[in-house]
């Protein structure tokens, strides 16, 4: 039996950089967590141990540090960019090079009504994302957010849906909506300021999920999406991931209570999961 | 050979319970996990498989949302006695019950500048915690803040420490200080307003670890709980344990560069735990 | 601006399943986690709302319980297949369902030396995993290994490397080389017996990773891969991931002692990842 | 105001060790993770700054290390009391030491049948884990078994428990009983062959766990401490806590189906939690 290598890739995941920049004035911070993948003519290590042309983890990670040094870390954008083009730039044979961060935030402790200078508080699960795909023919750049928690306490339904031998949900118009949002975005050729897009798109999405009258996970994805590419004009594609994280009334009728939309269980298992692509039209 | 039981406790832990308070121009919404634990002559139960004196844990569960239908949650602390008085109050076998609570925090979302009515984001890894410990001989209440996540770029020492033969820590005058903070606070006797006193000393710690000159994690620590202390009356004991979340130097000096206290590797593993408990003196 | 919906897909995740077969001398006990995601005509539902072609998420989680009830659960690929058939005969309007269960393991326990009927001690980390993808046009069955601990303390090396200005990694005859193996083979149209593919492909690629001389991680990946392709002829290509968790040699000379290859730290971050997808060749 | 401080004490957490020891014809591996903590004369580093008499945490990391070198680490009970006395013998300030020790077991992969000599996977979420506080004044040493998975289809009931106006829970006489084990044993002061005392334990637990007709958490739990105490006379106490994960039955009466009490779902939260302490009878 022969047996070829199809695909290959390899890299060094969750480096972790902290990054202070010291101002007379205050301090700025940034926490990342960097993953490196490089494609390129590796197949020798995989099928005879020849090693020569790989980078070693190792390096990558200390690469990692050694660029941020010099780079000013504004966004994570221009940061992946420049690792990625390290990689192509000093190695021949390496194909492609995907940078992926994620930025943990952190905000500032106020201390008598004022940002603090150099004293930070956790900024929350939330986080900004990012992946650059670098090739010797493109590059793509996606920016996102991840584990945004949201919760709506009223206008969101859920009627009209198909029901089979196995639907056992009633319907309803007026349940809670609470959701973990992942949403990651695609770049246009244009050239954007990425903190501010981040910025704008994030409000567009939050925005349109407080005020949006819901049908369904499903019409309230969609909406955000359109709102999110009208925010942007830089931007061509957004990808939405919303599982519907699901607050269940509980029956107090039992106990001779009526629960008038008031007492819900919270549960994470099982969990709807609701995803979608909107593209800017023609 | 004879066994013989000489402790037992038992209860029903992670209930979580969601509560939506409707008001004609905003909803209020609560998420909570609460743990319940009883002692009491539940002995039989162990020794002879006699449950006669038994609440089951699912009863425990169905008390947290029938009587968090009749309770306005405004704190979790009043929340935390009616659940405990409601399990000694119907059960002369129960000698005491312990309910600890987990407020998971949520922010409103702002639209076009102003707070949504109905539309949350998540409030972060912070939580605000509650342990009513009720007796037939009397109560405790402790309040506290958990898994909030500080760090301070500058005004942190550590030096002067002990030095033996598997010492190779270099002393330092400035290093990053991070920790994830957990506190939890006695109240004394006097009745307090449980929100006024979690804002208070929420702001006396964070204030204090932000300004402290620190020559050391025990001495900021120290600083945080004296600070607590002066900041509410009611309370007469505070707690505090700070991981050493350390953020270590990078060597560039390998690659020729200088690393002027910028850039840092984040560690979880291994982590310094320091613990205090300050009292306020007579 | 207009925008348009390029691509969608809805499910159910982490349906929890348990199933206990009650045979005259012996209890089966299989626990799974099924996740369902359907393709089809579901645009209406995200542009307009229209809800009346979704199957609700909790219908498909009713589905999995009911559909479970009649099945014999031998090997989850076959309930997979199952699953997936019941949304696309049910359903004129879906396209395809993506059906990926998770098995948790569990043995027996020995009582005296032999397995015990009815009682059962949990199986660890690893687990079996299985997706199905079923559209109108043809089936794809993938199956796996996920999180399984492999560490072995010699036979491998790692030299030659390339080496760059920001290479300090010493080359190595002999370290710890320690991984949590993932790998997902693809099942050709004949027909196979999952459960045997599953042993004998686990088998091969423990046997492999226990007695290959490694040059380095890609080569004993390549090798793994090799061996699992020759032990069932039913699969014909194999993607495997194996991230490089690191043992890091401690440093014990500063105490004046000598670490043959002893004393080790284990790291979780940074780590290196390594993937590669091999072909039967023709 | 004054504040005192009443309580203190700190050391590092989470120092993962991993030990080879390279016989000829096979190695030994062990992987611990080790938390130490110090209670002494500190107060002048909380309440001053002086930090004259604290041991460095890092210098607690480092220790661990050195002193694993020229330990054989036959058992975590052993390696524990060598680092509690090394803090206490080399400082006098020292009052007490608290090592706690997480193994993380590991067996060896069978080849051909037989077992390799240095290669190995992963032996799942049990955890053999360890405690010694040693003072000036004496030795405790508990020692102990995590996150052991227990699960059995029957010879479980739950009836005659307490009812009121919140109880809805059905008696059964037929339910799954499924728990994730805790349990710590006390040893007395004769010398203890510590690996055969978790080994007989261990196997005391399970067998009763799996032979027991169990009629509640807490009945099984008593008659597993009590055969722990009876299977090892160098113990004098065992705690044992045992959540109740429970596996629901799922109501398929509305698909015109009978659960013959084949098919549950299983669920995290909430969950009982049942503890006790038994003590050798005199």
């Amino acid at each position: 039996m022969s047996a070829v290598l199809v695909h290959d890739a390899y890299g060094k995941s969750l480096v972790r950089l902290t990054k202070v920049t010291r101002h007379a004035d205050r301090h700025e911070l940034k926490e990342l967590a960097v993953d490196i993948q490089l494609e390129g003519e590796f197949a020798a290590a995989y099928t005879a141990g020849d090693n020569s042309r790989l980078v070693a983890t190792d390096t990558m990670k200390n690469t990692v540090y050694a660029l941020a040094k010099g780079h000013p870390l504004r966004d994570i954008e221009s940061f992946g960019q420049t690792l990625a083009r390290h990689f192509l730039d000093n190695n021949a044979h390496v194909a492609s090079a995907r940078i992926h961060i994620v930025e943990h935030a952190w905000r500032r402790i106020e201390v008598q009504g004022r940002d603090h200078p150099h004293a930070f508080l956790g900024g929350g699960a939330e986080k900004r994302t990012m992946t650059v795909s670098l090739t010797r023919q493109g590059l793509h750049i996606e920016s996102g957010i991840d584990d945004l928690l949201l919760l709506k306490t009223t206008d969101s339904a859920f009627r009209g849906f198909l029901r089979d031998r196995f639907t056992t949900l009633p319907e309803t118009d007026d349940r809670i909506f609470a959701t973990i949002l992942k949403a990651d975005w695609l770049y246009g050729p244009d050239a954007a300021d990425w903190n501010d897009c981040h910025r704008t798109i994030r409000q567009a999405l939050l925005e349109t999920f407080a005020q949006h009258k819901s049908l369904g996970v499903q019409q309230t994805l969609f909406a955000m999406g359109v709102a999110a590419l009208a925010s942007c004009p830089q931007i061509e594609e957004i990808r939405i991931a919303m599982p519907n994280k699901h607050r269940l009334l509980v029956n107090l009728q039992v106990f001779g209570m009526e629960n008038a939309n008031e007492i819900f269980v919270a549960t994470d298992e099982p969990h709807g999961l609701i995803t979608g692509t909107m593209r800017r039209g023609q």
